[in-house]
């Protein structure tokens, strides 16, 4: 069989997987964009200038302006054999200090940091007390009112195993398949003032994690009950879910594959 | 005796004492600047918002560039007699959201936030690993190289008590009398990427803390040894101490009156 060259060009590219961690404050989200910073586009334009060549970054998703990450994980394939630690510190040279690199390695051929998720886990921090903080103010919602803990459990209990997640999606952006796979979810009291929301599926709909948390915040202040949390999700009707928690709460912790 | 006027008005005020959280990072430090942003500029800003007086405030010392508190202390007089809660609500609404008002109470007529501190505390972050971090980066000085921890305590050990720190003054600000105490000091290691110096002392002369942390790191880093540190101690000689620490790893935790 004759090779055409791009295919042969292609099967001599490595290829290559990035653990990533990011501030989004100061960006539009992960995806490229045309005029906006986003951290697709800035890891991408730091690989062209090492590699010469147009590099595509494929995330293991998207996400929005303003959330986080310690563990966003995604590929890249290029003609340029560098060794992964070269490729990891070159990067960071490279980038604002809000994003690093936090591991690269050489991943199977096949390997689509997006196609190949097994799970990905959230993490949504709250900070509950009066005050605000002024020292990473960037990294929790700020809710002065006193949360009822338990309550907020009992809500989010309901959420694992699999089920249809319509009810929790942002509007303006319907998937054919609305149903994920809730493997792990819980609110932790980290300290007297902090909350953590984690939840690990085999994927979220847009703006999920941040709905639930708005959904359960709602049912920690008395505006609903549990009961009211478990219609809601089995109404499949995002107007009757609490409001999208901000952004600068949440980040993406990990990536199975 | 007949009272001039402004004693008369004097004497009406009232003296409150603030509490104050701080992000330092997009400030030119704690003291009034004619053109760029300050702590001291910004709150005495909302000040006269509130009370429609010219209201100066006094901050227990001054903070450099980029440095943050968790627990700076400043008190102001003003006519208003306002509620003090209701003095800390009004400005956490008007000043941005890296500063927040921790607390105000009514003082002493009497009280000064300069003049009557008894001790301050001082603490400094080290972030020691290969990879530097996204998230936090704005609060830790980024180490790459392993320190070792025991000699930086040993080091320090030899702070406590009355010194001159002549040695340990940044450069271009003289101050007549250089002997401070220390009544406490030592490193934490917070967690297995994190350390913590902390030192309470009367006083504190310009860049002394940053200083002492930037020798202490080149013993921690096998620069200078323990018997060094003592000599530059003791030589009163600046040129001696090791290089000024970045300003972001430091944050004022408390005054104490």
């Amino acid at each position: 069989m004759h090779l055409a060259p791009c295919e042969s060009k292609f099967s001599m590219k490595q290829n290559y997987k990035l653990i990533i961690e990011y501030d989004g404050t100061n960006y539009h989200g992960w995806q490229r964009q045309a005029r906006d910073r986003s951290i697709q586009g800035a890891i991408e334009a730091a690989l062209k200038i090492m590699t010469k060549e147009d590099v595509v970054l494929n995330g293991s998703g998207r996400t929005d302006a303003g959330v986080h990450a310690l563990g966003q994980v995604a590929n890249f394939r290029c003609a340029l054999k560098l060794a992964p630690h070269a490729f990891r510190a070159g990067l960071n040279s490279l980038l604002d200090n809000d994003i690093v690199i936090r591991g690269c390695e050489l991943a199977d051929e096949q390997f689509h940091a997006r196609y190949d998720v097994k799970t990905k886990t959230y993490r949504y921090n709250i900070l509950n007390r009066t005050l605000p903080q002024a020292i990473g103010r960037q990294y929790a919602w700020h809710i002065r009112k006193p949360l009822d803990l338990e309550t907020m459990r009992q809500a989010s209990a309901s959420l694992v195993g699999s089920h249809d997640f319509k009810a929790f999606e942002g509007s303006g952006s319907p998937r054919s398949h609305t149903t994920r796979n809730v493997t792990r979810v819980g609110w932790l009291q980290k300290n007297s003032d902090l909350l953590w929301f984690e939840i690990e599926a085999d994927g979220f709909l847009r703006f999920m994690v941040r709905n639930l948390v708005g959904t359960c915040v709602d049912v920690g202040l008395g505006k609903k009950s549990v009961k009211d949390f478990l219609t809601i999700l089995e109404s499949r009707d995002r107007t009757q879910a609490g409001a999208t928690a901000p952004p600068h709460g949440l980040s993406l912790l990990s990536v199975k594959y």
